[in-house]
């Protein structure tokens, strides 16, 4: 089975989105600074690798409601052109689109994780939106996150890493690209079997 | 003139200490964990040259009152074997030790910076110590900002990018060196005046 992996730019303090987030400014004040390194034009080569190896490596993703509802309209389509698992509370019928299809799931992180992973194959299951992706990590079904470390400071805004649980958790770095725009690390984390959440 | 560079080594979650620091344990409850890559054996190639174009890099040190406190008794000598100088309250002496003299400053951290990079000639001030390095960052003296990402959540403790105002802060990234055990950034800031204290 593929792994299940968080991809988040953060702040050198912390924050994957600012303050004041809403629907139409899903990274809140200042988040668009967080991702600045991958529509740099030219792009650095070690950034564009990273952003190639993302798009090479997915399989299914699993988003959050409020980023699919923000980004069907920019997208047009699925996020990466593979099966995606939308997580809300309101049943949906499946939306086909032009490259892979959006699947409601109504039953939790958990099971939008499991039916990504059934689909991705031995690719790997992306988690987009930050409120999914710290649900998923409270519930301890990703295996690797992956931190895109943007050179800024935001002051206040919206952390990844909080309200885990189980502090201090001991992560395994297995990665380290540096640009000059962003430093890439690849964490991968202990087993946490399914119960903190 | 020599730059003036805060050093930290931070958890992923961006903390510099963990919670209840005090006088006999200065990096709080778990804070150990943040300085594993140093004190690692065999440490890694990539974390010994760190280390090492640290102790070269050094021309003074600005040292805050509790890091003082806690450390001469460890030290029992000057942490670096250069003229260090102590922020502090309390008018004191000088100090001679084996490898070099603590001068006590009690006018501020401004004042401090400026005595120790008058004595650190072409070389670096080092800040020492969370508090004498926020109240410097926030006071805008500092130049760069190395930091040693170590992978660890800590889940709560103290926070060194926090209540500096000006936000957002755009920094430079200057250079990103991974190990298996940190990854050690070092960041230009941008110039601030001296007014943000």
């Amino acid at each position: 089975m593929g792994r299940v992996a968080v991809e988040m730019s953060m702040s050198l303090d912390g924050f994957v989105a600012g303050v004041n987030t809403d629907a139409t400014n899903p990274l809140g004040e200042h988040g668009e600074l967080l991702h600045r390194w991958l529509f740099a034009d030219p792009i650095d080569p070690a950034d564009a690798q990273v952003a190639a190896e993302m798009r090479s490596s997915v399989g299914a993703v699993v988003v959050g409601r409020r980023t699919f509802d923000v980004g069907v309209d920019i997208w047009q389509d699925v996020p990466y052109p593979v099966p995606t698992f939308v997580l809300t509370h309101r049943p949906h019928e499946d939306m086909v689109m032009p490259s892979g299809t959006f699947t409601f799931v109504t039953s939790g992180v958990v099971d939008a994780v499991a039916a990504a992973r059934a689909a991705a194959g031995e690719r790997k299951v992306f988690l987009m939106g930050g409120t999914a992706a710290q649900q998923a990590l409270a519930a301890g079904v990703v295996d690797e996150v992956q931190v895109n470390l943007v050179p800024v400071l935001l002051g206040r805004g919206v952390r990844m890493f909080d309200g885990l649980g189980g502090y201090p958790i001991e992560l395994v770095q297995a990665r380290s690209i540096g640009s000059g725009a962003a430093t890439h690390v690849r964490y991968l984390l202990p087993p946490r079997g399914g119960t903190q959440g």
